[in-house]
């Protein structure tokens, strides 16, 4: 069974990596590039019947994800909360 | 439009991120973790009309993956390339 955590910055948090991302892209002649954000992909490769969706959420408060600047959303192989 | 960009490292490549978040879930008591592994996530707010998913293609090659390690797929407002 595999969890697929997907974590961004809330909207309004300053991306300094995404500001410098998109700075290069322009500066490699691709215009046209408004906004660059940058998150994390975190794959959770679980042993068969544990844990379930709500300790992936724990998991996600407590460690993957900094709540306090960060949004996260989660899919168990395939279904996404 | 937007371009979503998953990118991952490839099977076989270490991960030593991803071990580090396995061994902190251990200790936090998470049992059942196998394996973790850590991507990125690169959203791309692009003018409308311009560019294309070649050009996201392209960005990719170039600067937004490393090609050698990882892997990229991306999806333009929503359809997976």
């Amino acid at each position: 069974m595999k969890a697929t955590v997907y974590v961004t910055l809330k909207n309004g948090i300053a991306d300094p990596q995404g500001l410098a991302v998109r700075n290069a892209l322009d500066s490699m002649g691709f215009d046209g590039v408004k906004r660059v954000r940058i998150g994390k992909i975190i794959e959770i490769e679980l042993e068969d019947g544990c844990p379930d969706g709500s300790k992936v959420e724990e998991m996600c408060r407590s460690l993957l994800a900094n709540t306090v600047m960060e949004d996260f959303t989660f899919e168990m192989s395939g279904e996404k909360r």
